[in-house]
């Protein structure tokens, strides 16, 4: 580490945020140079925990000046190693959790101004308090910061109704590569005076400039939900039922999950307390909720009225409605706990993948049938964001192959999966970003013209190569 | 002209196109080298009709060899002169209305791709063909392109629920400055492969590229609408009326537009068979349209039941639902005049300009202050979305100036309502864009980090700024 050692850059980083706020000890700075599976480790001269975007932009200017790398980091619960250094790496990690200040709430705009640090889990609560949603939501939100959500673009569960976390935000404060600060905290709908400059920034992992503060979108507090646990015979009648839902329901639709059997019978398996919604569980299932903000508008009857219509035109074959709260709870249960299953029968490969929802069906037949027919006792279990067009593809290891010789086939794995999605006009990340994890394997799939642009606007906004390098690009 | 000829790029240009796809008399060229309004005009080496994308980049290609400006041109139906060349320019005027195939309609993933020459009113047949909805509307939407529309981010009246243009998007071709074509076209709810390139084209006025298709969202159809003509007494009750009816009824509010009385006053005056729905008129007035995807699922009920909740707050004070689709259309027609009486009434100063949702009765009352104490007989006729913070702030020329006194005016008068805009976190530009109208203006009220990082994207993107030249920044 003693090559990596820079006393001068020390000595200004603590004038700025004070020697506690400064991290330089491998003891110290161990929790923030792991991500948090323990995929990634990197090193770093320090970790630094400034506490207001005035100490950020001096952190970033000192750092430009020195010639260090700058690793934002939020919660650390990325699943691409975004926000861990490199190995051997001249950085300072910049940790922006003490940004943690909700700014303003206004609810006429239906607007609140929350700094990077805000875990998701307290915006969602300032927005409940004011009789409003933030519809932005994770497995991690209690733990992940609304600055990594925006940096990686999060999705999760309601972006069929709601859209990504980048279409629920109108305006940035960002510090640049230079350590100048961009204000572009506007509240506005509508602003039509030139180059929308917050999309750059907004899934961009850090690469192009420190997101400290965001103009975030409140919504109506849905008053009505009714969630449903619905077996159909394949993937091809979820997306019909989905198509028949929204054309019957409208952007009621707020959640559209698929879940497979061999996914179902994991949780079953490993998660205490769970049970089947119905016998025999068949080979695919969806979670379907619906949500109004009107009270008394028969909300539960409209649903009831169209899965009926579903099953007479064979979209469905059984379903039940939860009855209660705890009835609901215990259906997202069952979809939620699926990664803790997974994780606990043992490893697996793992994609993120999206195509258009009008080939799902095509893409899960196809995938299955490629790698079947080279590893016939593997073990694929699918669930997901289908609405979206958005599955986890996840294959859990078969029992006549070890860890290790499992983990080697990962870049073959890759080749059937990734290509056959870049076939069918799909990506290969479509909620978890691209890190240190598919940086490479993203240049294989995007036309020579993209990454070109790519490469432009990063030399153009961070002409060092300051900002979180190895990632993304 | 003679020093603005260059025959071997004409030459080069027909052998592209051919010599009937190349105009280049002065009668020819005419009605591309002013806008519809004839605020603006300028001078072209030709008129140029290429019928594909790639005779598209041939011919931004040759352009770029010359070093010869492209003004991408559409319906040419903008406000503020962005689709006009300038006078004296070597430029080329690339006309997209050939463009004009819908390539592909996709029902399951509700998307469509369509030309950049398309025009609105077609992308929306396409939509309406298939069983859904592509929901952009604009007063000029049977002429107005949808390139146009992507290079404008372009609003209207729907906004308050389906966005602007940029959030009907997901995906964009686009030919490049150098002339090469980047094949952004997916389809993707979800994509985190880098930096999200297309929203740097979209509202960027042909500055960095030349939109030649788009792949657009479709929404469900909506079965059901209720449209109401409400008395408000001040806007500070229209935007709680908002409020209340966005809580009440989510996402089915679909248009919320004020209408002050002198907006309404002259649409009375100078439109054949208009009558006032209410009497007396009162001083402001609300168009409300609520719509759902659901039939039977009690919308006229909904909304009269939460008027009511909303008269007995005191948000309103008089309303009438409308009885029929015939009714409905009167009182949208009431609201769809209002430029066309302002034209026949005379001269007036214009404003396209939003503020937070909250400032917007402050906006207007200082607005009225300001303007009064300097000008005590100007007339001020205001209209607009007040759900999207964006109004329509017109000031008709008073009784006692001519036409050209008032237009001189025009410098201060927009230095009051600007300026207020600004402190109030607004913006000069809501839905119209820069052009060559406000490009000079908008750089007194953005920030100079701001410009910087505009003027960063242009010379990294466009290094010889071929790209329509002299909008925007």
């Amino acid at each position: 580490m003693s090559e990596l050692h820079d006393p001068a850059l020390l000595a200004r980083l603590i004038a700025v945020v004070g020697a506690e706020r400064v991290a330089c000890s491998a003891q110290d700075m161990a929790p923030f140079l792991t991500d948090w599976r323990g995929r990634y480790s990197g090193d770093a001269l320090a970790v630094v925990h400034p506490g207001t975007t005035e100490e950020v932009a001096s952190v970033v200017g000192l750092c430009a000046g020195h010639g260090v790398a700058v690793v934002p980091q939020g919660g650390n619960t990325g699943l691409c190693g975004g926000a861990t250094p490199l190995p051997g790496a001249r950085s300072v990690v910049l940790n922006l959790s003490r940004l943690n200040r909700i700014r303003a709430v206004d609810t006429a705009n239906n607007t609140l101004v929350a700094e990077a640090g805000c875990t998701l889990a307290s915006i969602q609560a300032a927005a409940r308090d004011v009789g409003r949603l933030f519809p932005l939501s994770l497995a991690s939100e209690g733990s992940c910061e609304i600055g990594g959500n925006l940096s990686t673009n999060a999705g999760g569960v309601q972006v069929l109704r709601y859209g990504n976390m980048r279409d629920l935000t109108l305006g940035l404060e960002v510090v640049l590569p230079d350590g100048r600060i961009w204000d572009g905290l506007r509240g506005l709908r509508k602003d039509n005076t030139g180059y929308d400059l917050k999309h750059l920034f907004i899934g961009a992992e850090g690469t192009l400039g420190v997101i400290t503060a965001a103009v975030l979108k409140l919504y109506p507090a849905p008053r009505a939900r009714v969630t449903a646990w619905v077996k159909v015979a394949d993937p091809e009648a979820a997306v019909r039922l989905l198509g028949h839902l929204q054309d019957r329901c409208g952007d009621r639709v707020t959640a559209f999950e698929i879940v497979g059997a061999e996914a179902l019978g994991l949780v079953l398996e490993h998660i205490p307390d769970m049970r089947a919604p119905l016998y025999p569980i068949g080979p695919w299932s969806v979670l379907v909720e619906l949500t109004d903000a009107a009270v008394g508008n028969g909300l539960d009857a409209l649903l009831e009225r169209e899965l009926g219509a579903a099953f007479d035109r064979g979209l469905a074959e059984d379903a039940v409605v939860a009855a209660s709260l705890a009835q609901a709870g215990a259906l997202w249960a069952l979809r939620e706990n699926i990664s803790e299953a997974q994780r606990i029968e043992g490893f697996s490969i793992k994609h993120d993948i999206a195509v258009p929802v009008s080939r799902i069906a095509e893409f899960l037949r196809r995938a299955e049938a490629a790698l079947y027919a080279r590893w016939p006792d593997v073990r694929i279990v699918v669930f997901g964001h289908i609405g979206d067009g958005n599955l986890h593809y996840n294959l859990s290891k078969p029992d006549s192959l070890d860890n290790a010789r499992f983990l080697g086939l990962t870049p073959e794995i890759n080749r059937v999966v990734h290509d056959l999605v870049d076939e069918l006009g799909g990506t290969i990340s479509a909620e978890h970003g691209l890190g240190q994890l598919k940086r490479e394997e993203v240049t294989r799939y995007k036309n020579p013209v993209e990454l070109d642009l790519m490469r432009l606007v990063k030399s153009g906004l961070d002409p060092q190569n300051i900002m979180n390098p190895g990632k993304v690009i």
